[in-house]
């Protein structure tokens, strides 16, 4: 069984044949050119998805498709998404279908990174498990019973907007001491680049005092694998603000299982052991048994997969 | 259809015949005297059991039984439930069915609050809400499609242990700044002493400064509705801090209906009030729609009911 998965970003669309057992049979990658506006992207998405399925090659059951923005509970409509300019409460579904054909589910694009992983990924193993990814942003899924938990509206698992010091930051989001606040990476390198301003001794200076915006979370990464010390104190910190936010997601949803994904967990152990000691040290001890956080590697290619699996779930 | 709801708590227990559709028929409450340990605890139980149904005067079809700590999710065990010294992990449901010869499931107090809501409370108007109870400490329980949601293990909506501020004071629970270390009565209460004490001139001063120990909450409600200002601000200060946990439940859970109920929230809307508005400040825009927090008159008759209730939905 064939189906394929599409994920619309603000800079880029990927799209993909995704057999169910074993995976990508075709993967390509374009830009959005987001600003031209909704006909020319859904236009411009159908005539990739024609291309993929060739002259009859290939009989996809239908499209799954993720994108960033809340979804309604029908799987048709998004609303307002982000850094798709112009764009409101539209039945993107429709759209796609009567562009190509064929039947199409559409959900967040978080969501199916946790569904990705659930059929694709480590989260093979668990039946329920909590999926954070940690990039520009900081969002989550959560799989029950090896579905997306999409709670009344569709619009469940706002993990990154989840309060853990009520006298933190603003958030984008509107949410103050969010964990996002702390962990998106812009949150991220700005608090790095404010401790880094006061160690002019620190490599990290000479490298960036130019300019500091153009810090990346990987560059901490990179230079607290080869010893930095500031560099590992920042990812600990950080990871123990996760820790925090795992505590809140744990003793609410009674999950055990944290699998961890996106640029900013490429950190790995040095930001998921400090948030794993954080958690074990504040959840409440019968929340201890199996608790576990669990790096995930697919990356990004998490949510094409799960929009692949939604097709399978939802339209076979 | 009539079932049997027991409240099992470490000072008392309730007994109660009860009709699916007209609520109580009987109520008795009397001394669990836990001390004596358990084989007397359910002795006593299975007695009041046999008194309340009479001489086949009344042919319940089973046992629900609310307790506190956290039960399995076959619903027959409990383990190490606080305040009923000497249990461990115990087969409550089958040792009240040995006793009885009726069929009995048993569940969390908190959770079955929620549940008594649901089906003769407030809830009643809501397939998913989420109820909060603040009491000595603050428990919940979370609705959805009209069912008690569990987790992977049957211990989930520990809402009181969701942290709200990392650097906080720790709670009984081992979390640091759950909002139980706020809103918890006796955190409550002191947290009031010490401003009282500040403040030789209010009236709550003379009339608690031979024991500021003996303060209760409701003493704090009594004074803010004959204006005291310190008791209002100490009930506002109270009810932003549920505010930022409500946010965190709802992030998580998008379910937006919030029923609160327990002996601190006859404070009403002295403590909900500013509970609103603060949610209403730090929830993403989206999930404002149909957000709204309800308070629950059923008191501590809303747990019973529930253990009645579950056994309607369980055993019948």
């Amino acid at each position: 069984m064939i189906a394929i998965g599409i994920d619309l970003g603000g800079t880029n669309v990927k799209t993909a044949l995704v057999d169910v057992n074993d995976g990508f049979i075709k993967l390509h990658s374009f830009p959005t050119e987001a600003n031209k506006g909704k006909e020319y992207v859904l236009n411009n998405i159908a005539s990739q998805v024609k291309k993929l399925i060739g002259n009859g090659e290939y009989s996809p059951i239908g499209i799954g498709m993720g994108m960033p923005g809340m979804v309604t509970l029908d799987r048709k409509k998004v609303k307002n998404p982000p850094n798709l300019p112009g764009w409101k409460v539209e039945n993107v579904a429709d759209e796609i279908t009567k562009r190509t054909g064929l039947p199409c589910v559409i959900e967040n694009d978080a969501n199916l990174a946790a569904l990705g992983s659930s059929t694709f990924g480590v989260g093979k193993n668990f039946s329920d498990f909590i999926m954070i990814t940690l990039g520009t942003g900081v969002g989550g899924g959560i799989i029950i019973n090896n579905k997306i938990y999409r709670g009344s509206t569709g619009a469940a698992a706002e993990l990154g907007h989840v309060i853990i010091d009520y006298h933190g930051p603003l958030s984008n989001s509107n949410t103050r001491g969010g964990v996002e606040a702390y962990l998106g990476q812009r949150f991220l390198s700005r608090y790095a680049a404010d401790l880094i301003r006061q160690d002019p001794d620190n490599p990290l200076y000479k490298k960036f005092s130019e300019n500091f915006n153009t810090l990346e979370p990987v560059d901490l990464s990179k230079a607290a694998e080869s010893g930095n010390e500031l560099a590992i104190e920042i990812l600990k910190k950080s990871g123990q603000k996760l820790g925090y936010a795992i505590v809140n997601y744990v003793h609410i949803l009674d999950i055990r299982k944290i699998v961890v994904s996106g640029g900013v967990a490429k950190a790995g152990k040095l930001l998921l052991d400090p948030a794993t000691e954080t958690a074990k040290t504040f959840l409440m001890p019968p929340f201890l048994e199996d608790f576990e956080i669990i790096y995930e590697s697919l990356g990004n290619e998490a949510a094409i997969l799960g929009a692949a699996s939604l097709a399978f779930a939802e339209l076979s």
